[in-house]
């Protein structure tokens, strides 16, 4: 498929003409081939009233049907072939094997959602049988499912450009409630955007979908971000990214007349607690395998461990060494965007400047649009009175906060807002003080992982990517996983209606 | 069990001290003995202070003895005897046998949910077992199932002064999910609040619960209401009432810096949709049972059916004569509060005062405490341009809307705001039309009733007592039927944690 710059509304392909923009090659800083036009409030427009069009007869389609429009975006990422990956790579930064990787996922958990539907064990249907003898009342006949809530606005995430952007995991779970999607692609990745905005349209299209069951477009997060969350068609917003970025989409969705769900998944420390009888055992082991988690995909995790909590002892400091002298190793990688590499850096540098904070390693540098990693460490009774230091560094740096003993560790992890994941490094001697620890963590945080570290995220039923405020903005939920339908749908009773009335 | 007028706070009584009001005799307007204390910042603060100490030992306790609590509050409640229902007659003007039912679903309810909770699919468990050899990466062990967000703020209801107040449905659906509750009990029944709550704390001592599992407050909106709402350790918000106070506790709960779900069901008028071959087989009949739908508890129903959409036709007309010949005879009812009674006289003149309304009937006149029902017809044309009839009238008002035929019937559908309920009479000879219309009302609210009126609310499963705002502020639940604990979960997942690692 050919890139043009266009946006996609519906069946249609529309240039934008509120200005012209470039996708940017990620290591160079050079503009690719090709301008893409944004979108003006009528492109918008006629996206919303698409949708809102397409919403009665999308969702009154049989599940099968839906499903297989699902697999059909699937089959048509796959059919772009090398021209995504290699789009994906100049545009991203990101090296050939995790684009590879990461477009299974994509493929795959648009098979998921359709096989999750095809079980329909979604629809939560309950159904009561009448009771018309009942005293002192009868009972009416009761049945309860879940419906589709409403055209569901999407945008797109930076850092997977394929699993969380135009068909990610907030398209593919919207789509598979019975939900159009309009998505605001990220401009950090129109080019990828449009190959698989493309996808999406050819599947809809083959597969018999309503017009308007999907657009994609480009433009300015005050025009066309905003203006999607304000519009009154649309039912729901699922987003990845700052925090900055999502509370403004919740302060926006609030303030509508009728009040929307924004499901924000914004920021994260993910503090990893490495118990005494763990550093003791394997100390310089963990301290390895977490370089290896800090350092995946540049940092650019939203599960990335960007907190170390560890109990003082002879294991920690042969973690301490360990994690130094593989860090030192760490070659620079290619950050997504130059303003993300450049964050990073004032992050880094903000967080050395603070006084109580002391240097541990750095990982090679390299050119300006590339991260260099960083390791840090503090005192548990500093870190508590520095609110600068609980804060994410979005990129491979890190904060080891040394604990006298596990009572200061856990009023650390008292004092730490809500988070995406909270890992635990535990031996057998660990056990009660482990035990004491996971009801406290399962608080904090979406998921608990033993001995491992949050940056293996599951496509699977029992995932919950999600977890407390701010870490999500709204900890009921999460973005991965079968659950993460759930937020596109809303329950229905139906009070002495007989079946045959019923359409979906 | 005697009234003092005192607060609740965990396992103590103390004396509130932020001015003296009392219970007013409803039909009399007259004050009850024994003077309530409003409560201060600083018993807020204590009860917020023992929730939070309650809250892990009482989510850890086994379920077993969290369900035993909850049949002891309602053993508790019934051996209360006769002084309750003696106590919330004089206080609310609700007569005798509504409040010994009220009483009934109370216990019922309390006993559901005990129910629910022993069977544990609340829990929602999903278990993945680890596969150590999937290609490229092995399968880590993971586990899924809801935890309980934290302590609750419960708004106790004007118009369910026992099921929807103090132990009612948000405080039962709290308790099971594991949430500590702390009521503040409405102004207008403090005594029928400090009875139940009394009963509370009884069963919560006796079955062995953690101190602080339950409190109740009395005081001030501005101080108790919005100092619940805005503490940190409140997880969410249950409330029962009006529009403004709804959205009010909404803006405190987003401006938190961290955000809670507040689950406000708020204002309803409930149409109710009158097909032609369901008129003009039995209009009249419609109309009779319409009126007692619309009188029943004086119109105090948040299914109150406030609007009639009906296609002109004969039995338009039958239905109309019986409607307005039943609603005359109908007596007027002491309201809940004289506030209640004057707003709905206001309400009903506003309603009668504007230029397309025609008035069609009114019940019987009674005292200055009573409500007077009132019927009214305008045109849809009328209606749809005026939006102060699209309002509630929180009482036995209503209007009815002569439509054209059933494409202005759709229209004006298109054009209300989320209902809880929305009612659909139909014949054989409908069952096209209706077919075409269900979807359109389970868009517009949370349950649709065949051939009957929203009025009638079971609590079991299946039920849906929320819809889209403003019906409620989370159109994603329900306040009624075992689905209601969900508002008070969020799921974790635990990724390689052994299942002797987690407590609860």
């Amino acid at each position: 498929m050919t890139i043009t710059g266009e946006l996609i509304i519906g069946q249609t392909f529309v240039r934008g003409t509120a200005g012209d923009f470039f996708g940017i090659e990620a290591a160079t800083g050079a503009p690719l081939p090709i301008a893409f036009g944004a979108g003006t409030k009528a492109d918008l427009e006629r996206a919303c009233a698409l949708a809102w069009q397409a919403f009665q007869p999308y969702r009154a389609l049989p599940l099968e049907q839906r499903a297989a429009f699902l697999d059909a975006i699937g089959e048509a990422i796959l059919a772009l072939g090398d021209d995504l990956i290699v789009r994906a790579m100049a545009e991203s930064g990101l090296p050939r094997p995790r684009l590879e990787g990461e477009r299974g996922r994509t493929v795959n958990q648009l098979k998921m959602f359709a096989k999750h539907i095809r079980e329909g064990k979604f629809l939560d249907i309950v159904v009561e049988a009448a009771e018309p003898d009942r005293a002192p009342l009868p009972k009416p006949a009761l049945r309860r499912r879940n419906v589709p809530v409403g055209p569901v606005a999407v945008f797109g995430a930076s850092n997977f450009p394929l699993a969380f952007s135009v068909a990610g995991g907030d398209t593919a779970s919207a789509l598979a409630a019975g939900c159009p999607v309009i998505v605001k692609a990220h401009s950090a990745h129109p080019g990828t955007s449009e190959l698989v905005g493309r996808a999406v349209q050819k599947a809809a299209i083959e597969t018999g979908m309503p017009d308007g069951v999907f657009s994609m477009l480009f433009g300015a997060g005050s025009v066309i971000g905003q203006g999607l969350v304000e519009d009154a068609r649309i039912a729901a917003v699922g987003f990845t990214g700052s925090r900055a970025g999502g509370t403004a989409l919740m302060k926006t969705a609030q303030a509508r007349p009728r009040p929307i769900p924004v499901y924000a998944e914004m920021s994260s420390i993910n503090p990893v607690i490495l118990l005494p009888g763990a550093l003791n055992e394997r100390g310089a082991e963990i301290g390895k395998a977490f370089v290896a988690s800090l350092t995946l995909g540049a940092g650019q995790f939203c599960t990335n461990p960007g907190l170390i909590l560890a109990v003082e002892s002879d294991g920690l400091e042969a973690f301490m060494a360990s994690a130094a002298e593989t860090l030192a190793g760490a070659p620079a990688q290619t950050m997504l965007t130059k303003g993300i590499c450049e964050a990073y850096a004032r992050g880094v540098k903000q967080l050395e400047s603070l006084p109580a904070i002391t240097p541990v390693s750095r990982g090679q540098s390299g050119s300006v649009t590339q991260g260099q990693a960083a390791l840090f460490e503090t005192k548990a009774a500093d870190f508590l009175k520095t609110p600068a230091m609980h804060e994410e560094v979005f990129g491979a740096a890190a904060l080891i906060v040394r604990c006298k003993d596990v009572a200061e560790l856990e009023a650390v992890i008292t004092h730490l807002e809500g988070q995406l994941t909270a890992a635990l490094h535990v031996a057998a001697s660990d056990a009660a003080t482990a035990k004491a620890l996971i009801p406290q963590l399962e608080l904090l945080a979406g998921r608990v992982v033993l001995n491992g570290f949050g940056t293996s995220v599951e496509v699977c039923p029992a995932m919950v990517h999600g977890g407390p405020y701010p870490s999500t903005s709204d900890g009921r939920t999460t973005s991965v996983g079968t659950l993460a339908i759930q937020r596109f749908l809303r329950p229905v009773c139906y009070q002495s209606v007989p079946e045959e009335l019923l359409t979906f």
